[in-house]
């Protein structure tokens, strides 16, 4: 495959996701935020651990989801991301270059371990994240493949990239590369707790460096800092393109000139929703790359989002090719 | 949790699966037969891995699929097994400790990494296996820890430890020990070409040191080398309890006196077999061990073996006690 003809190119942390079952209680006994997303240090990831029940792994990361997503969807890839020569970062490896995901980021020969992500799935089906971060932090802006990001029609980049200030330049210098080469920039906001953190940077970058944005509700509201309603009224003179998922209530596309209500996809039963987001941006961005209408491009994304809900892990199954046809 | 109130102690390969979905022609390629074990080395194993799609994680070994779902049902159990000191090591003793196993067995600090199992899931839902051995083949005589057996009404031990010398003379010293005391051996066939690998050892074991023996249709046609009547007819003088799994048709239970036929617990949507066979003595036993019927233990192998069946993976994702109470 020439890299001459990308699709979209993802930007993120490379983790590994350790999954397992656990209840409130649990939850509780940790001081864990249901729904969020928690930076650990290595002390508190091995105590947590320690305590969890038995586990899948998988490989995750919110724009490596997304890449995968995308791939699984018939789409052209790379993928920009660190992680250490141990285990974990080969597994990471091998399941995005699988996909045909062109992964060319060198890997930290010594540091930190490849980031892991501690995930606790509820009998509600939610997911509660605790993430050490690990050998992302060595991600800088010299890892950015500007070749990569040039012959790509997006640039991927996940909000996360803003907890490590080296990944954070890393973040800068991939959007003016892509800029620069006329390429569009999306933008994930990632999680409600990360815009909380990073507010100010996330307000100036919907603003003047991102041409799609993706979100939740949360994640929106915090950003403003009100109710949705209003969030939503303040969102649209900053943006191009936004699309913010609502969970079962579906999601809602926003432009200047229009608002296009998205239906969910229904799910016979949902078993773990990491990696929702991840997916429906995987699918909504497969449909701007083919041209698609905004609303093909939400079904498109409500299709992905449906299939990685249905079962653990935030990579999908099933091929989604073989899910959105027709 | 005293050791003196085990109620199954497990010996087997301590084993992590990497699951991917493949097609036939992926199986053809490879000249795997399906449905089947097969042993590789590290090179072969590398160049597989190389080839396969994106994959899920999950703690293995059949006897190690056995304990985590008696224990999971509520049973009191232990287990042996070699793993290294790496990062699937630290996963598989995590979760079978998990589920409140005694898991003492020390690690290898050094020599071949922690052994894993390439596990191809076809759109039958088949899987084909291919086994790395890795650590395992570190575990001796010396590793039973002969007061674990002592305390267990069982001892399960899995067939596949016959395809390594020195796990071989553990797993007969292991059936010593449990003799010794008093208590009953359990072995499970494993593998129709395990099987045929050993098949008059096996022969051997099942008539004089076996109390329970868990087969499927294919390895006890293997191990008299002749069709399903036949084959019944010709255990049952050997054995005073056996118990045959037949796939979506159920199982059968044959002692000297009686032939029990159980069906298959329903299941909606069949994903990935692994772990079938194991997950049916998992409930067989904890039926023993719970002086169940054994008509009932039937139903129990039955019930587990359904949940196992409806995921990737082959260790239990709901807790095995909620599904069987009634």
């Amino acid at each position: 495959m020439s890299s001459q003809t990308l699709d979209v190119v993802g930007i993120g942390n490379a983790i590994v996701d350790i999954i397992a079952s656990a209840d409130d209680a649990f939850l509780e006994a940790h001081a864990m935020a249901k729904g969020g997303m928690m930076l650990v240090d290595e002390l508190r990831a091995e105590a947590i651990y320690a305590q969890m029940g038995p586990t899948m792994i998988s490989s995750g990361g919110s724009a490596g989801n997304t890449i995968a997503g995308i791939a699984s969807l018939g789409g052209r890839t790379g993928y920009i991301g660190k992680v250490r020569d141990d285990e974990f970062g080969q597994a990471f490896r091998h399941d995005i270059t699988a996909v045909g995901t062109i992964f060319r980021t060198p890997p930290a020969a010594d540091g930190p371990a490849t980031a892991h992500c501690l995930i606790l799935v509820t009998p509600d089906s939610q997911r509660t994240m605790n993430t050490y971060l690990g050998a992302c932090a060595n991600i800088g802006p010299a890892d950015i493949d500007e070749d990569l990001i040039r012959c790509a029609q997006f640039t991927y980049l996940e909000g996360y990239l803003y907890d490590d200030p080296s990944a954070m330049a890393a973040f800068r210098r991939a959007a003016e590369v892509a800029h620069a080469a006329g390429r569009r920039v999306a933008l994930s906001l990632s999680d409600a707790f990360c815009v909380q953190r990073h507010r100010d940077e996330f307000l100036a970058l919907v603003e003047h460096h991102v041409d799609v944005l993706f979100a939740n509700q949360g994640e929106i509201e915090a950003l403003f800092q009100c109710g949705w309603d209003e969030a939503i009224a303040r969102l649209r003179p900053l943006t191009d393109l936004a699309a913010v998922t609502r969970g079962p209530a579906g999601s809602v596309v926003l432009t200047k000139d229009e608002i296009i209500e998205i239906a969910a996809e229904p799910v016979v039963r949902v078993v773990d929703t990491t990696g929702a987001g991840d997916l429906y941006a995987a699918g909504f961005l497969f449909g701007l790359t083919r041209g698609a209408s905004l609303s093909e491009c939400g079904r498109l994304g409500s299709i992905a989002a449906a299939e990685i809900i249905s079962h653990f892990g935030a990579r999908p199954q099933t091929p989604l090719h073989t899910l959105v046809t027709a």
